[in-house]
């Protein structure tokens, strides 16, 4: 993966730093060779090598935790045949002004009936559940895929951010009974929490959000923001009660033990790979460039050679190889760039260690690692350069998940009124106060906040019960609710 | 993965026999549930898990083969604009009648331009590379896509065969020479060699097609000819020689280490996951169902307690953690179906191996293991589990290696004149004759065999030379080479 590209000047760096945040993010995404922005069709991005192999690893992860918990995979077109796509009133008002139509084919032949490029999958699914499932013994059915959708986006697009083509997961599951279906919401966010934040390091809260902004066809939206460094909230995973307002027209029907013909119960949940990499871009990331977690880094350690002698090229290659084979992506960066600049460069990419391989080292048998988040080095025998390199790389991930946490609860601020919860959303991130309700009676509050300081009530926590103390901030009639306010992308 | 659906009654086994091909085909398609055909678009696949974890296994091993010969993942947008489409005369020509077109969103306003769903993703990727391709530096540039493609078939579709969508590999790779193009068609036989038949267990024969069955806008196209079971050929990887005939038009230059400009030279590969798998179904399977290799099994071992005891339960359970922590992909059957029953239910899925855990086993300690392939048994002690579960594992590999070998070799024929061609044919498979020539001036004898006896004419075999020893088969001219012809898919 060494771009051989780059002339002998100077490393040059990032122009911008990190606190400009904006600029910062597009500049890293180019510079260290994430996307590129320059493919001719409006909103879609092009995915190069460094990050297509983070979020391999990233879908990998995300996949084992799905099937831990008893969810296999299944591909679907990519195409929802119109007929599917209207069965669900609320699911069509949401969708349709995003969707994109395949309508001809060949030299401009209509086809016979349009089809939508799936920007979510109920509706190419559910007409499938109900031929599969018959039976409570076909119960639960757990299915998840791994896939793009493409949504006709009319604000403005940002890479990895809102795209008219992503790349996500979605599950979509179904119960016997509401309650199962309910826990079900509740083991989604579960695995949200065992892998966006204990493995790629991202903290979020699952708020349940007001009715106003639910998905398009659920009874509960329970969706997990973070806070980007900017302050501004981006929406992470979220999952959904269904209830059984799909599976009523899909017709989704078993015979429970005692043979009588019932509708089952639905969730989905839908985390997107190509959005969680944003947060990791942007939260992780420093002046100097990325910092990736460990097990989600495209190269996890870089050898970098130091001169050119044969005894130097070959420990590098023994090392590569045993590294290798211990599982860990390692690359020699053996490019007639100084070591100087390799050590930049990789900087800049994000790799957690760099390994430097010189005369001296391989005399003494004893070798620098150097970590990319706090830039200490150690010296390290031979013997124990994967144990080492995978004990490192745990503690980088360690490192990135506090500072990451140490960042998101500084971030949460009160407020009691307007004018406080104004001064808090300056400071960006999310604000937590009493208010009325999250129900329709809850809206106009919602279109003051949204009108005076365009910023969105987020929900209640769907983690723990918050009872509020006092009046609601923006009427100042007696609050029903705590929720959390903030400035989304 | 327990289909907990079947009721109780006696186990049904396939209704077809394997002879019956094109029945066996799609009885056990239905039956192993690897895919569901009542998707309401036309030419579509609901692919379930039974499939897609084979094909993410084949995902995973053809992806690592092409990352060791230096190739990089992309991805690149599903959707191409019309613009790009037109660049290359002849792969406008080849490929607009079987594009799909994206024309309009939403309510049903407009696109700007139309978007292509990329039937195969040259003109997306090309512009992009005449962007990243500036000095002899960035070269060889090597690049990949695992991916879904459209085409709108009009020929009758058959699953995993010919279809509207399928789910497969592209890789486009770009050179500074001619020779190093031409190295990579090479290199691109190699890696469906170590992949295709040494991992998967597919035989084939590599041919240079006749000019007149070349992909559109290539040079020279070399694809793998496989025979399946009722003697039809289906083609699987290509590996076309571009030139620069697409890197002229998407004026892809680089600088060369004299300062010269230059066009590059090209060539693409494509694998077919989706289309290897019907291969694998249909060149390994039997009477019973299908036998996967071990290697790309969805389950490598189920676990089959017989009884219901708690210790039974336990020891299955034992086991089930000790292989799945030596990464063997096994699972215990614990539905209330009868030992006999999932016995025939997991050799018609084809799982490789099987183990038996009843009280008796449980006692002495040693297990019952039987071979899908030759139902062979063998008693294996627990501490040797681990280790016979793989070597056993490679075995069935090799046998079905060795079979699929023997059936090929069986299958290709020899035939001096029309009559002779049309007796071989008949008996299926490859048939070997002296033809005049596979350039245009061939074309009108190919044309009489199409004619007359429904086959074609395949190509030269690539990997190695063939004389003709005497007249073409057809018009009986003094012959120009050695052809194979066969009836295709």
């Amino acid at each position: 993966m060494v771009s051989k590209s780059a002339s002998k000047e100077e490393y040059a760096g990032l122009k911008h730093p990190k606190s400009d945040f904006s600029k910062w993010f597009n500049e890293v995404i180019a510079k260290a060779e994430l996307a590129d922005l320059r493919y001719n069709a409006k909103g879609f991005l092009v995915h190069r090598p460094w990050s297509v192999t983070a979020m391999k690893a990233m879908y990998t992860l995300y996949e084992m935790e799905l099937e831990k918990k008893g969810h296999l995979p299944v591909w679907f077109p990519a195409v929802i045949p119109e007929e599917n796509f209207r069965k669900e009133g609320e699911h069509v008002k949401g969708f349709v002004p995003e969707v994109f139509w395949v309508t001809e084919h060949g030299a401009g032949e209509r086809l016979t009936e349009r089809l939508a490029l799936r920007p979510t999958s109920e509706t190419a699914m559910y007409r499938m559940y109900s031929l599969w499932i018959r039976s409570w013994r076909d119960l639960p059915l757990k299915l998840y895929q791994p896939c793009q959708v493409w949504r006709y986006e009319t604000k403005s697009t940002r890479p990895f951010i809102r795209g008219r083509e992503f790349h996500w997961i979605e599950a979509h599951d179904a119960f016997e009974t509401r309650k199962e279906a309910e826990n079900q919401v509740r083991e989604d966010m579960e695995m949200t929490e065992n892998v966006m934040q204990r493995q790629f390091g991202i903290p979020f809260i699952f708020f349940r959000r007001p009715v106003w902004d639910k998905f398009a066809g659920a009874e509960d939206t329970f969706a997990a923001d973070t806070i980007m460094p900017d302050g501004k909230i981006l929406q992470q995973p979220s999952t959904h009660l269904l209830g059984q307002n799909f599976s009523k027209p899909f017709r989704i029907k078993f015979k429970d033990k005692g043979g009588k013909e019932k509708t089952v119960w639905q969730t989905c949940y839908g985390p997107c790979i190509w959005r969680i990499l944003a947060s990791v871009i942007a939260q992780h990331g420093d002046d100097k460039g990325l910092i990736f977690p460990f097990s989600i880094a495209p190269v996890q350690v870089v050898i970098t050679p130091i001169g050119n002698s044969d005894s130097v090229k070959r420990k590098c290659g023994e090392i590569h190889s045993r590294l290798c084979r211990s599982c860990i992506r390692a690359l020699v960066d053996d490019s007639d760039k100084t070591p100087g600049w390799k050590f930049n460069q990789w900087e800049m990419k994000g790799v957690p260690l760099r390994l430097e391989v010189g005369p001296k080292e391989v005399q003494s048998g004893k070798y620098t690692l150097a970590r990319r988040d706090t830039g200490k080095k150690q010296l390290v025998p031979e013997s124990k350069l994967v144990d080492t390199c995978k004990t490192s790389g745990e503690e980088i991930t360690w490192s990135l998940i506090k500072s990451a946490d140490a960042f998101f609860k500084k971030n949460i601020r009160e407020a009691k009124d307007i004018s406080s919860l104004s001064y808090a959303l300056k400071k960006g991130g999310l604000v937590k106060m009493d208010f009325c309700s999250i129900d329709r009676k809850g809206e106009p509050c919602a279109d003051i906040i949204k009108d005076k300081l365009h910023a969105d009530v987020r929900g209640i926590r769907a983690d723990k019960k918050e009872k509020p103390k006092g009046k609601c901030a923006v009427c100042g009639k007696k609050a029903g609710c705590v929720v959390y306010v903030g400035k989304e992308y």
